[in-house]
């Protein structure tokens, strides 16, 4: 779509209101604008820091790709994926599969391919065998920003601690949902299969269908463009049929095991917050000129989460 | 994911039990199925092959974008852009945007840009305005395969002669929708500003809210890898910043106007046949033993289109 840019609404209207108004009358004020406008008018207290401990950077030659984990659904997921970041594990293995409209994945060629010749690389002291966290307990209760207008797949969708998730009332269970950029643990057969050594990246629609299948364990929060712009595989599945291909991992650090001044200072808008609410209707009701017929309806996957 | 191979359930029992079971069973048997085993089941009129002048092959550098038209749902686009590729109007001019997550876009730069030295292309016969072509009446009627599952933004969904399609029968409106893979017809803030010249295609998740507000005019069926894993754009909306990283597009024809001994003989699956119905309910409860949870759902954004 060709689109022109905004035209500037003025922010300084809103923050001029906002002295006079009631928080709700800016807010509702808010939900009319675009993003970009919503964004300029929020508080330092609406972003919070990414946790070092919580947040791997994996370089590339194209960039960084930096990968927000949650280990709110996927502890010990993310406590061997840390160990596994500690070992400098991924250093020198590669892009392996690269499916358009689904995954990009990433781990050891040698664990792929089986060859006697060429042993995989060991895991330290990581697990290579983890139970399933496909799912977990609403209770204890994160918080949740339930979406209004539905889901094809659960009965509840919304956002809880940045991350996109669904939610069973009827089971009592939630779990992360498959949107862009989510990242999981590759796994067998064996749902114990997967204990994070082979992590993929969502570069198409969201493939919902793996839900409830499959731990997810983050999301990627800058960089998203080094993984999805990369040459399809052309073997089954989207692998790669000559090594060659396979774009190296220069290397994966967790963030908290570097040095402060080698770590990025990003931050995530919160999902708790009226403001992020405010984002949600802006983007059910688009407010841009460009717009002839408002959806007033938006899927849990085409909800921004602001990253700066 | 890491997937194994799927073993084979033979498929010979499913032809086998063709010969004496009636076809409702067969097809019962096909919907626990695998996609593969319900494609190797088709019979020749399951297929339909592309109609040489509703099909475009935009060649680039890296290869060869098929897309089929939609004279049913943009007849006044189709037509214009039929005249565009028989005045070659793409030949040489460009990919000029490629947003992550969004759209890959390709027209005229200087269309772009508006620079006084370089004029735009002439559009030779082929119209400058056309009238918007968001949305048809139902009536007359399509063929609707109507899924089962409900859709966050629309009524019904489901597909019509190979196209994913919604429906709003209060209103009377049925209207092609934003999966990955569709193309339409990038427009400025008027609704009559998008003639076809400049086309886009959905690289990511689908953008529903662009549904009705926007002419869609066909789809990718084969090559969207050559549009999909192209760099991002640096320039605000995913615009190449240095029109030298723009990709150059070779030449873009309708088949029809190429000798027959150029055109390509490719076909799609028909999406008003027992056997799509079949492939619906398989992928909405997936037989894989992969599959440790079988969704029983599924988004009108993740029934495949199968090609050959």
């Amino acid at each position: 779509m060709i689109r022109s840019m905004l035209s500037a609404i003025a922010l300084a209207t809103l923050l001029a209101a906002a002295c006079v108004a009631s928080a709700a009358e800016n807010l509702a004020a808010l939900s009319a604008s675009t993003m970009e406008q919503i964004l300029k008018a929020s508080k330092p207290s609406d972003w919070r820091p990414l946790n070092p401990n919580e947040t791997l950077y994996m370089d590339l030659p194209q960039g960084r790709v930096v990968i927000e984990l949650d280990p709110a659904y996927a502890p010990l997921h993310v406590a061997n994926i840390r160990m596994l970041a500690h070992e400098h594990y991924w250093d020198g293995l590669a892009i392996l599969r690269v499916q358009d409209d689904y995954v990009t994945q990433w781990g050891d060629p040698a664990a792929e391919t089986q060859h006697p010749s060429h042993p995989p690389r060991s895991l330290g002291k990581a697990k290579a065998i983890l139970p399933p966290e496909f799912e977990r307990d609403i209770t204890p209760a994160l918080p949740f920003t339930r979406l209004p207008d539905g889901d094809v797949y659960a009965p509840q969708v919304g956002f809880s601690d940045g991350f996109p998730v669904a939610r069973d009332p009827a089971s009592g269970k939630t779990w992360l949902v498959h949107c862009y950029g989510m990242v999981g643990a590759g796994r067998d057969n064996a749902p114990d299969s997967g204990p994070g050594t082979e992590l993929y990246a969502v570069i198409g629609q969201a493939p919902r269908h793996l839900d409830r299948n499959i731990a997810l364990v983050g999301r990627v929060v800058q960089g998203m463009q080094y993984l999805s712009a990369l040459p399809r595989g052309n073997g089954p599945l989207g692998f790669y049929r000559n090594p060659a291909h396979d774009t190296q991992i220069l290397r994966v650090r967790l963030a908290s095991d570097l040095p402060p001044s080698e770590r990025m200072h990003l931050e995530v808008l919160r999902t708790d917050t009226p403001i992020f609410t405010a984002l949600i209707e802006a983007r059910r009701n688009r407010s841009e000129p460009w717009f002839h017929y408002r959806a007033g309806k938006i899927d849990v996957c085409n909800v921004p989460l602001p990253v700066r």
